[in-house]
């Protein structure tokens, strides 16, 4: 099976147009097929707040109104995506910059309305496969922003590790696939203040032992869940680290197996 | 040669959502390959003055700056563009929107200073027809907004109507390819003032006769010029009309010959 690496990108690499350079460097360097995903960052919530579009929180998790919807299709799938591919096309990666509308790429399901309703976010239902393969194989790179429909003409926000993940696992049918989720630290950390203290390898066994000693809490539970979801789906390797994490000279950085 | 046609949509179709679903109705119903070029219209203006950014004009000329740049890519590129995929994939047409830095689909060349500078503007240099083909072969239904860019990263506002001849001529190497103009009224029109008088055929010679006629005049001269230049470079019909002039129903718009 040949190798298919995707990459996941947040926020903050995104709001700093220097490391963004160098991150898209690294990546365009990097051999094989490959999928770039990427989160927003701030600049949707600044220019939404500069469109006078409230940030409306519900029991402390963000609601996606119509308005908010509209920033967010405007910022990740316009300013930042078409931004992304014109930089990857001055690398010589000839990048392609989708929302999971297009191609029908990842269709979701507005999420039901429980005790909270979220608004226009999407929970990911189908990645289509055959279609993303197709542009791979006319050697087009895929950059996919957090936006995703139903299917029905509407776009739905829709959360970017799930994005990657899920579209690792549809491809992990026709690649042997690895996800490098990329953020601001060198992996999972045993200590937090000590920036190398990089848990290196992390398996069911231990990730119970590093849940009971409070070395993995809070926001990273849900994400490395996510991690093992995708290996028990398919997914080849699922790492975490930092944006150099995939070239040959970094080796600090925690991958997780099952 | 298999057909091919390239409808280009204006601003007011785009700003009204009951006449654009109208028209990506008939567009979906439309046989044979299809792309689809589409303006911007108001929209930008609107959310720019939200912004707070300054529409610059310079002898009449509006004046493309960063901010406007950017407000140009999240609206066009964006908003607009990903509703309307959105809304073609409910229309069960496989939909992918591009803008030119998308597989390097169309390249431009920054207009160059001389009396007036344009900014982020760009005049067409090449388009990638074989990368288009491909999206085409597998099926997929390109939908163009009006930016390119220059191919070492930066984004470039261009006309969209330009957009879609150099589009046509390019894919006139592969297939016989027609372009649909659509605007608010029937066709060229002898009179103004009544709707249906409309010129059925305008070939070198009776375009000559209508300028003298003074019935055509201004901004449409630039556009039939375009549609001359389509024709001269492979481009095999060039039709203007409203949005229904593909269907079979519609005789009454005007078709451009050599």
């Amino acid at each position: 099976m040949e190798k298919l690496s995707i990459i996941k990108i947040g926020g903050k690499i995104i709001e700093d147009e220097t490391s963004l350079h160098a991150f898209l460097k690294l990546f365009s360097n990097l051999e094989g097929k490959k999928i770039l995903v990427h989160g927003g960052g701030k600049r949707a919530t600044y220019i939404a707040s500069k469109l006078g579009v409230e940030s409306k929180m519900i029991a402390g998790r963000r609601i996606t109104d119509k308005e908010t919807l509209d920033v967010i299709t405007m910022v990740y799938g316009g300013l930042v995506n078409k931004n992304i591919v014109a930089k990857l096309q001055a690398l010589q990666i000839n990048a392609i910059g989708l929302t999971g509308a297009d191609i029908n790429s990842v269709k979701s399901e507005r999420r039901p309305v429980k005790e909270v309703d979220f608004g226009f976010v999407g929970d990911v239902k189908q990645v289509n496969s055959n279609g993303i393969d197709k542009l791979m194989k006319a050697d087009f790179t895929p950059v996919f922003c957090a936006i995703t429909h139903d299917g029905n003409g509407q776009l739905l926000n829709t959360n970017a590790d799930t994005i990657a993940s899920t579209i690792a696992v549809g491809m992990s049918e026709i690649y042997e696939t690895s996800i490098y989720y990329c953020f601001e630290l060198n992996g999972v950390l045993r200590d937090f203040n000590v920036k190398d203290s990089v848990v290196k390898v992390i398996n069911s066994k231990t990730y119970k032992e590093l849940l009971d000693a409070k070395i993995i809490t809070d926001g990273m539970i849900p994400k490395i869940d996510n991690c093992f979801d995708a290996l028990n789906n398919g997914v080849s390797r699922v790492h975490i680290g930092n944006t150099s994490m995939f070239t040959k000279e970094n080796e600090f950085y925690t991958t997780i197996t099952l």
